[in-house]
């Protein structure tokens, strides 16, 4: 595989009123002219689109808008053709088919953004946004990706790098002076730039969590005892029948995941089994070892309880005993208040009747303020588990450096650790990469992009 | 509904690298601008491509590609816009909804072809291709639908209806001069044309049940006596375990169809029950009679035996009673030829193992070429069953007009059937059209088309 030949691929599904394929590589603009008849493809200029038709074998295939570019005014930098067709089934593969017969190669995933990113179109980390954004399901997960695209994270990380690169430069300077026994770089200004850089290192590792739960969705867990009701909740606030109810405590027994869309967050709502002190049989009790371990994954945890069978005191006893996974938040519900002998509960309780629908205008609301916490605050988030990796082992390079400084190491040691914390600082924006590493990313991407 | 309004509608599913949302109606262009940041679009001549960016309450939704198209030079031939965005469904669906705020209305299916044909970039059957040529799933599908798109039967027609209309013209203005007794149209000559169109007229009616064949794919019907081997058949030319197959006679009960494309055609192959002239059960009686109505609409029979329970004799007397529909063709195949004891067959019979896949490449290439007998000899074949009422109708009036010729019928009444004769071959082109009609045409056809 080389960087530079035509390649072809499909960038729609077929099936619609129109697909189109997309070819990149120089000579490309001459390949498709040789199956075009209309204008001379080759005369124009770029960013012109052409109408005419496909011929195969004397056949017209097609009627077609071809759309040209011209290095490097293109996705990839490279010549670009986007050819519009029909979109029937048998047009595209054809159309594909004559391409490669003609020269060119069928593309593999995300090979335009790759070569489009080894031109130097976008930088690494947004060619990872480019699959975010196609993926996107919520305003929250497109806003993040949006905002990685137009390189929040990549302006960010430069200006970070660029003061390291500094002391960098000067602490291998000192090197080549060594026999001199001079310091060009003043180590409590770098000490001060260290902690200035660990500090963002560390916001930005520490915007995984809710930025990963906004691309995501938001880990969600109903959790309460049994016959809470919390299966009507997910059903209500779904508004759909996805869960089986019954007045027969423990009817749940799988943990039934669902996808909730409020106020621009995608929330990932789990419903679990209902949790016993002492499970029943060995089915109880695996429905009950997964609840706890979707517990652990959670953002946010609705803690439902029976407010006619269980007083407040004894509810909330209950769930103080549960271990909320750290930075968690939890909501407080109290369940089948549309009952009158229900116990009362203090304003801190969302009083709610799920069977009803009472309440789930308050729910919702308190959900999409939970969802707005998550995002609020930060200026950047960090969303792949690749920049997060990235920058604890920074972060663990700078710490070791800080404590270098303190020791008195040598400018050579000091020099090494430095070099380490910016090659980690790099991998995120793909200063410094491998072809592994691009492999790994780019394979995740649909044909076409 | 209005023609002249400003329509939106997605041209391609969501979930690819990109989506395009497309737009047509006077003043589009200026109302994308206004959500567009990047060229100023208004300033742009016609078929020009520029990049930028949508921005929605002050948010950047995407980065995309605006495709530019200036009256009368467009599809549709008004101004048309094609925004080519990321594939996400949320940013489509966002894009659309966007456009709809700032004043475009969403699309009907299809309304884009029918402004193009109320503009008169096309006509009606040209229109109706456009839907074909986006269904067509093989070479024979795609080749009809770019005929009847490139004007093939819309030329016919004109050529036809010209000749007509000339002496149309001369018959009503025999009619303005009624009280002197004056033909100015030789009827000798008129009644040669009329023969001449009939002629015509009902070869291309007669083409239909091979272009319908050819487009929705050859209906092929396997038929046999029960335990003939006709499910092993199926399965072995799908190349999968498509019918349940077992050596209990009667295993097939269901009428099984699948679709085979073979060297540019596609066959709508269909495994059948057993046929015996006694059905053992109420099942089987309902089996049999379902593999009846298969037949009566099949354009391609293989008759399948077991040549080691039967002799050719026997088999063919026993094909020989059963209804080939008309214009059908019939391939005898005789089965089981891997056992030693088989009868021995004259040469117009395919032996052939469907077990072990002996003798199917021979049966495929006999498709192939059966197919290529429909498709052959005619240039021009119809394909829609709006045409084929339209031409019988138009034969009818016909009829009635060469026999009122014959019997010396007034000028008054011989102008009436010419212009309904007229009328009826001008609905296939959609010079003569009702809301109606168009409504029910460009009902079918997929959004954004």
């Amino acid at each position: 595989m080389t960087d530079t030949d035509i390649i072809v691929a499909p960038a729609t599904a077929a099936g619609s009123a129109l697909a189109v394929v997309r070819l990149s590589g120089a000579g490309c603009i001459a390949l498709v002219n040789g199956v075009f008849h209309g204008a001379d493809l080759t005369q124009l200029v770029g960013h012109r689109l052409a109408f005419g038709r496909i011929v195969q074998a004397d056949q017209v295939l097609d009627e077609v808008l071809i759309s040209v570019f011209r290095a490097p005014r293109s996705y990839t930098r490279q010549e670009v053709v986007e050819i519009s067709c029909h979109g029937s089934p048998y047009i595209l593969r054809q159309l594909v088919q004559l391409l490669c017969q003609r020269g060119a190669r069928l593309a593999q995933p995300g090979e335009f953004t790759r070569r489009a990113f080894l031109n130097g179109a976008l930088d690494l980390s947004q060619a990872e946004a480019v699959a975010d954004l196609i993926a996107a399901d919520s305003e929250a997960a497109q806003r993040l990706a949006m905002q990685q695209l137009r390189g929040g994270i990549s302006h960010e990380l430069k200006a970070l790098r660029e003061q390291l690169v500094h002391f960098a430069a000067l602490l291998e300077l000192e090197l080549d002076f060594a026999e001199e026994d001079v310091e060009f770089a003043n180590r409590s200004q770098l000490v001060d730039t260290i902690n200035s850089t660990l500090q963002r290192v560390e916001a930005l590792a520490g915007s995984f969590a809710a930025g990963n739960a906004l691309k995501e969705g938001i880990p969600t867990v109903i959790l309460g005892r049994p016959n809470a009701g919390k299966s009507t909740l997910l059903n209500a606030l779904l508004q759909d029948a996805r869960a089986i109810v019954s007045d027969i405590p423990g009817t749940t027994r799988d943990v039934i995941e669902d996808r909730l869309n409020l106020g621009g967050f995608s929330f990932r709502l789990t419903d679990t089994a209902g949790l016993r002190e002492q499970a029943g049989d060995a089915i109880e009790a695996e429905g009950i070892r997964r609840s706890m371990e979707r517990l652990s994954q959670a953002a946010l945890v609705l803690f439902l309880y029976d407010a006619v069978a269980e007083d407040w005191q004894t509810a909330h006893a209950y769930f103080g005993s549960l271990p909320l996974p750290q930075g968690a938040r939890a909501l407080y519900l109290a369940n089948k208040t549309e009952l009158p002998a229900t116990h009362p509960t203090p304003p801190e309780v969302l009083r709610l009747s799920a069977r009803d629908g009472l309440g789930l205008a308050a729910l919702r609301q308190q959900l999409v303020q939970h969802a707005e916490a998550l995002q609020g605050g930060q200026d950047t988030l960090i969303t792949h588990q690749r920049h997060y990796s990235a920058l604890t082992a920074a972060r663990t390079a700078l710490q070791e450096l800080r404590q270098g400084l303190e020791m008195g190491l040598s400018g050579e040691m000091v020099a090494l650790d430095l070099r380490l914390a910016l090659q980690h600082l790099g991998e995120i924006t793909g200063e410094v990469t491998t072809d592994e590493v691009l492999g790994a990313i780019f394979s995740k991407f649909c044909i076409g992009k």
